[in-house]
């Protein structure tokens, strides 16, 4: 029996999300069908994040256990090309793929020893939309007030009760204090005052919709329409209806996550 | 009765390529679709390139002729509404847009006054394949020699019969003799050897499927299975079998379209 720990890339656009579901199409499922066949056995991953639909991942891990014949170097070569299996065989590539395959302690677990998680938003603040970019950012035409938003992100940051970028529908907390140790808001300029807008938060944990919550936040103060100087105020009443409104999934990505 | 010339980029990964067909999703369909609404009669454009399923376009363009009663600079604005209008509403785009409309003489015709066409194809030739970029280049991850394929190209450049680089089921064409006034294979390194490589070909025409077999041609040569000396010998003897593979459509980018 092996205990192992996979690295996942996977462009969240054409999944029902992480989480295995009959009859749809998941990441978690896909993954755990090509394991399935290389090990010869049932394997059912634990993940460490349950992405939604659309929402994509750079650097997603789950680890599960197993007997098989396989060497641990060769899973990775062979389940990338199971999966890469239903595609166009010129060159056209899966839109998921594990990126590294490592053997770990039997008591390690992927989500249960994760300490910390980061996660990137990307906002494309440009006059015109982008064909090319609409499953992978958020497009936003009117101007957003960056240095607002990065005083409103500077507000976030620390061990606080985040009820209030919690959506409805996730799973029942114990408590919601988490925190944030970073929330930083760059930006790229294009031509002609056109800007790339990335967001990147890295935290202990993050409630249902946690990320995309804050993004949406930041976004309503880059319009001017929540003030940036009200986030402690916010934070403090604990009410979902006074944050902002939520980010769209295809803007997402689960960037990297990080274990002791 | 006014005659107009509009630009359009699109994402082709989503379309049964440009031209329209009864039931399937085309760029040539949802474009009729979106003007007739907005014209109030039936509209028919003349588009200069018939690009494949899978093909994209940074600047396509096409010509119609209508009376109708809305300003000419509106059109992009409504046009764009609604091409995006099955699209979620959250920031994100279509993957058809209109980039420019313009008013053009009567005699004006898309396609018959082209006098030149510049197509980009672009190779990922990195040691692993990227999710993302799957639908947007060819991904190959065995090393390229440039070099070699910047020598074939070479040889390619200037007026030749190109019979060599067509492809069987494409329009009977009087002639296949055709101008490459400039043809660039650049590459830009990413980490680690990785590498993009960027062919970009400009001619006053192209034969069915020319691009991509040029490609794959150039590609062939980059693995060593065919010399680069070998290209005059190649387009002299008109032959098919003799140049390389066809190149998959997702890489390939009808990037500009030239008139007097």
């Amino acid at each position: 029996m092996k205990n192992i720990l996979i690295t996942i890339e996977y462009d969240g656009t054409n999944f029902f999300g992480w989480q295995r579901q009959p009859d749809k199409r998941t990441v978690q499922g896909e993954v755990e069908k090509a394991l399935s066949t290389i090990c010869a056995s049932s394997i059912k991953i634990n993940g460490t994040s349950r992405t939604d639909a659309g929402v994509h991942a750079f650097g997603q891990r789950a680890s599960f256990k197993a007997d098989f014949k396989i060497p641990v170097e060769r899973i990775k070569v062979a389940a990338n090309n199971l999966l890469a299996g239903g595609q166009n065989s010129l060159g056209a590539a899966a839109d998921v793929r594990i990126i590294e395959v490592a053997e770990v302690p039997m008591d390690f677990h992927a989500r249960f020893n994760a300490v910390a998680k980061t996660y990137i938003y990307k906002i494309r603040n440009c006059k015109e939309a982008d064909v090319f970019d609409r499953n992978y950012s958020y497009q936003i035409t009117k101007p957003l007030n960056i240095g607002a938003m990065k005083k409103g992100a500077a507000h976030m940051v620390g061990t606080h009760d985040f009820k209030c970028f919690q959506a409805a529908g996730g799973k029942e907390m114990d408590s919601t204090v988490r925190t944030i140790t970073s929330l930083e808001v760059c930006e790229d300029y294009l031509e002609d005052n056109d800007k790339i807008i990335t967001i990147a938060v890295t935290g202990d944990g993050f409630l249902y919709n946690m990320v995309r919550i804050i993004t949406g936040t930041l976004v309503d103060i880059g319009k001017g329409k929540i003030s940036e100087e009200k986030i402690p105020e916010i934070i403090k009443e604990k009410k979902r209806e006074n944050a902002g409104h939520t980010a769209p999934p295809q803007g997402l990505y689960l960037a990297e996550i990080y274990y002791k």
